[in-house]
């Protein structure tokens, strides 16, 4: 790769939600050792569901990055199963969040390993490391830090509103938890981050979550020399799930400008879709950088990263 | 069946534990019809693991009239698949207690019930009548009543030493909760019962953790007009399980008579195998009935019932 002995040595931290974090994970982690690359996962929709602790964000990057992620979908395993799922809906129990078999064993082992008293990170790492990935991936916190959706039919746990209620009812407003506090691990590795990524995840239900864990907001304004985002957003659309939803029930503009204008002052770089390369920006500071976002398979997810490490390295 | 009609109105309850439990009791479900049969089950083995609360016997004796039980093992589900337990363990969780896809939806739906704050009496209720059982099945008692076994080792809950350490720890001590009730629709049929069986399940660790729970053994002392057992033990050996152990380990003779002699003024009638028909019994008064009792298919299952009904008339 070109130019790579210059962040060779450079400490990425990539901030990640569900499918769009997944793909540019995958295609960080394809081309940055692990040594280098931390990814801080989502844990505001996680929730306990027919007693097993869920953690889809964390799932559906780790089944990414050890390439047994369902493609048609985006969430859950490839050459998946609905024995157990189906026989709990024939029993009378419910089935609108589909539990996989296979993914169903993670599920197993992390629900018993925190029963034995370990860490959501320690678990992670054992899932991960079982899985031959070498990359740490760090949930943004050890305790439940639940995002609530307030709609007009009352406060929704985020599974109930993503998944049961496919993100329909109108969020007034997203509650995240003022209590929610990073640990030891994840503050060390972001004391020491040289450039933060925030993937082209949900800004309001995936990397805000992440934000809103203290003191990662405060870490990520001081610390790293460059704090990048990718946009979610491409020709008035999201790629995948309630971003464009969000923006417009929040009355912004569904635009990259409009998710660089959230992110306010947090950002010294963008990028963004060329489709939207007539975009304007209002913060004149921002570096920008218009190229190709749509991630549709292996070599587009790190071609994309590359662009961003490239990208990235004015500030090193 | 010759003499039905002396016991058409009888009420009869049957207390159950595992497997015995399960094939007599499928028996006697053959031959008495729903409204005149109720099945009260241990939950002393019952236990949450992996977040998921597990039955066993209460699935067990489910799964067994709903003939979709698993023959070869006495246990679980027939056609069974071990997609999610094999992934557990692949990523560290533990595998000591099969798990099978399709036993999986039965803790799923009761684990997700029992959150949504059901009884274990409804939840059981709801899963039954989905499978179709007419009968009804009662929880011994529908708050945790844990089953402790006392070993060198420590105290074991119930499955880790049965499952886990395949029951070979020598229980010094089998403890029972001080503080187990059962419900007004456990008293109530109790009161109105004809006759109770108790079914050739295990003495210590199936019938007396029903019989602890108050006052579960003192309706049975007082209330019906006939208390049989049925022997789980056939020349000197369990059909399946650790009675015999269990009997060894108190210094017991493993013995049929020992079981008669264990429930003392309990029993009005007992009834054993064949093959043990030189046996002497201990109490005069007890009225003994020597038959082929080992249950190896459902024509012996129905077989044992009707013989120990038309046994039974005597008090009637």
């Amino acid at each position: 790769m070109t130019g790579a002995d210059k962040f060779t040595n450079a400490q990425v931290v990539v901030l990640a939600g569900g499918v769009g974090g997944a793909k540019l994970t995958t295609g960080l982690a394809a081309i940055i050792p692990p040594e280098n690359l931390t990814i801080v996962v989502n844990t505001g929709d996680d929730f306990v569901h027919c007693g097993l602790t869920i953690c889809p964000d964390l799932d559906t990057v780790t089944y990414n990055l050890a390439q047994i992620h369902n493609v048609e979908t985006g969430w859950g395993r490839h050459n998946e199963s609905w024995r157990a799922i189906s026989t709990a809906a024939e029993l009378g129990g419910p089935d609108w969040f589909r539990l996989g078999d296979l993914d169903l064993g993670t599920h197993l082992a992390r629900t018993h390993a925190l029963e034995q008293g370990q860490s959501l990170t320690a678990v992670t790492r054992q899932i991960t490391s079982h899985l031959g990935i070498q990359h740490t991936i760090l949930p943004m916190c050890d305790q439940p830090a639940p995002t609530i959706i307030a709609t007009d039919d009352g406060d929704l746990p985020f599974q109930t509103w993503f998944v049961r209620h496919r993100w329909q009812p109108t969020a007034n407003h997203i509650k995240l938890p003022d209590d929610a506090r990073a640990n030891a691990q994840l503050i060390n590795t972001l004391q020491k981050a040289d450039i933060i990524i925030l993937a082209p995840s949900n800004p309001f239900v995936s990397i805000d979550p992440i934000l809103n864990v203290y003191p990662i907001r405060s870490l990520i304004m001081d610390v790293p020399q460059a704090v990048i985002a990718v946009s979610p957003i491409i020709n008035g659309q999201a790629v995948k799930g309630p971003a464009a939803k969000l923006m417009a029930d929040k009355g912004l503009p569904v635009t990259s400008a409009a998710i660089a204008d959230y992110y306010q002052d947090l950002l010294d770089g963008f990028v963004y879709d060329q489709q939207d390369s007539n975009l304007t920006f209002a913060n004149p500071d921002l570096a920008t950088l218009a190229t190709q976002t749509l991630m549709t398979d292996s070599t587009s997810r790190q071609q994309l990263a590359r662009e961003v490490m490239q990208f990235a390295q004015q500030w090193l």
